[in-house]
């Protein structure tokens, strides 16, 4: 990767301070112009670091006022160089991590496990690189110190902005958790369309300045076809490399397995959600296992497995915001950690993860051209390869052929965002998951 | 440890249904008789996992109705043992960690590291031993839903309760967290007085029935009295034990001398927050080092060391606030998982920390019987040792002399909780740090 490639810093860009009364006049206009969409500026509001690339000299002993770069978030501004020091010069190179919605609570979670060395270890240094939104910059300003107050040595470089041609610079993972929330009386197919124009755009710009071999992990919902809208407008990157979030749901139905049969979780294997992630979606206990054995001849109680497993898995989202007055964004970040992890670990032999990927001569028969939700397991170099050896019966044929039915509707709904013309939605139903509203 | 006394789970305890309807009976109560403190039952509101050393029978081949213990939290009342299986049993012995505040936000990023096993390590196996009020009850059995959906190997048993006798039950760590914020119009003598109760009866609980060397870590306001109070209350456990955290004020400070000298923050060691964890504290750059040398040597801005430095380590929280709109729990749980990582694992060479620990023959002359922050060592084993070659000058010393002089003042005013008779409080002015009213 070429320096110039490597970091933004050479454009021109807005201080904290002009950036925050950039903020403040965007409001202004904001509230003058009763919301209409603005055009966004490609410079407003990056702060950068510097690539330990770039260095022109290692830091000795530092100068009484040292060169500090205006444009920089506080002390990422640094120069220095991995490679110079006996800490950390066995280190791997820096990567590029993007996140959308970073000022959100699942973020508020996710960015300090990615910090820490948690997802991709104690050797790979990262940048984070965070994307908010006009209203949301101050906070992401807060998020930053924070992650400054850190000290984290991994964490070597913190920019936000809110420009996605900006923040998807060189982005070796884009991880896409913000999305618009539902609004009081919006249909899902208002929805599909308000959050799908989001994600054409930020397709469109991965496509422009994000590394040619960006992962990206959609979690915004509705993250299946937000995916598929996403890697259409993105056709440089390779589909393969798309991925819509069902780990939690997965998370959530070893749980439930392991609770009814009564073992730890560990014991829980080879479960796959198929199909969207929504109340169509599809726990698979036919081919999932507990201590290795097959869950039908673990847990005999087959009226709660075909009855009441789905639906408990699915619940799980409602009840907790009830209990607990938010939705679950430390799980739903966990479950981020874990699908990265995923892919950049070797999937234990034999196991298995779900993922919601691009359909592109699936072994299932599934239909092509949609992100769907399916068994994977991943060498642990960023790729993955679709498990063959699953069985199917009726019953799970059935309902995964309802949650493909969905998929393919939703697709009809924004045909205009995927470059299929104009967009016919009939969408028979709400299947938006509870405590994700 | 005896079986009898690791596990609280045959004692007489209500089911989750149960609990739900005494919360909202306790919430009716108060409402009737408006906010009159009420008599907690012993009993009330304790879920319970089963030890590993309680198990009768390996878990083999589950059978169709698995036995299940009503008490338990869900996915947590499994019985195993971790000694028989290939992949944990060469795991260190199960640990309870009993967490105060555990529905509060700072607990909600703590937990889930402490579940990872960034703290303790890969091979630790924890407890997590929650304690709520009856008004969070519910949110607590969300958070426990969610580190359930986590599925984190190292968790191996989650309780939550109101009451702290059961909760702090063979505790090894006390997290103490929870406390009440000021509210409009409450003087810092007024909190005193109700955290300091809170902290008087948490102490009375430990010392009945926690581990006779607990090591407990208060973080709720004002930390230093509060810890003074809780030790005064546990005369059976060792008053070395006892920490109030100042490491967010040590990496805030870590991180503004990093930026002034233009270094990265890994660069920065030897800093000392001496004294109370509030605006009297006192960030030593006299000590502190950048790349090995003094910082008055580095940062030749010594008028900004004496004028600015403190005020910026102190004001961050409260600038933190006005941009991100809550208060920093993200660093403060970092900071946290900081403070016990460096009581399990060896100092570096030529480094030290701060914790604020009972002064009782400190080589500083400061005030004995109170709790103050001062530069810790330890060898990894959950002990420290003050760190003796530290120098000194005027400037330092008017200020601790200072710090010492408010923690003296608030010891007066929380006489009636730590056996001293009548308070009596003469505190001058306010000096809650900015963002932690």
């Amino acid at each position: 990767m070429a320096v110039a490639e490597l970091s933004p810093c050479t454009n021109t860009r807005l201080h904290t301070s002009q950036l925050s009364s950039l903020s403040t006049r965007l409001s202004d206009h904001r509230r003058r112009h009763s919301f209409r969409p603005l055009p966004r500026a490609r410079n407003a509001g990056i702060f950068c670091s510097v690539a330990p690339n770039q260095i022109q000299a290692p830091v000795a002993a530092p100068t009484e006022t040292p060169k500090e770069k205006a444009d920089c978030f506080g002390v990422f501004c640094v120069t220095y160089d991995l490679k110079a020091e006996e800490e950390t010069k066995s280190w791997k190179k820096l990567i590029n991590i993007s996140v959308s919605g970073a000022a959100g609570m699942i973020s508020n979670h996710l960015l300090f496990k990615l910090a820490s060395g948690e997802v991709f270890g104690p050797d790979q240094p990262i940048a984070l690189k965070l994307l908010g939104s006009e209203r949301s910059i101050q906070a992401l300003e807060g998020v930053a110190m924070e992650l400054e107050d850190s000290l984290f040595p991994l964490l070597r470089a913190v920019s936000i902005g809110i420009d996605p041609y900006e923040v998807f610079q060189d982005a070796e993972w884009a991880l896409l958790i913000g999305a618009k929330p539902r609004g009081p009386g919006m249909e899902r197919a208002d929805l599909l369309d308000l959050n799908g124009q989001i994600f054409a755009e930020q397709g469109k710009a991965l496509n422009a300045v994000a590394s040619r071999n960006v992962k990206v992990l959609v979690v915004g919902n509705p993250c299946n076809t937000n995916a598929l809208i996403c890697l259409k407008n993105a056709p440089n990157i390779p589909a393969k490399n798309f991925h819509a979030l069902t780990r939690l749901d997965e998370n959530r139905a070893k749980c439930q397995l392991a609770h009814k049969a009564g073992v730890f979780y560990d014991k829980v294997s080879n479960v796959t959600i198929w199909g969207n992630h929504s109340t169509t979606q599809v726990p698979d206990f036919l081919n999932a296992k507990i201590d290795g054995l097959p869950v039908k001849e673990v847990i005999k109680d087959h009226k709660w497995l075909e009855e009441e497993f789905t639906e408990k898995v699915q619940n799980r989202g409602g009840v907790l915001i009830k209990k607990w007055g938010r939705s679950s964004a430390a799980s739903t970040s966990v479950s981020i950690v874990d699908a990265i992890r995923s892919l950049v670990t070797p999937t234990p032999e034999g196991d298995w993860f779900s993922s919601g990927v691009y359909t592109n001569g699936n072994p299932y028969g599934i239909a092509e051209d949609i992100v769907f939700s399916m068994p994977c397991r991943s060498k642990g170099d960023g790729d993955y390869e679709l498990v063959k050896d699953v069985i199917f019966d009726d019953y799970l044929l059935k309902r995964i052929t309802k949650t493909e039915a969905e998929l393919l509707a939703e697709k009809r709904c924004v045909g205009h965002l995927i470059g299929e013309g104009v967009a016919f939605c009939d969408l028979p139903e709400d299947t938006m998951l509870p405590g994700e509203m």
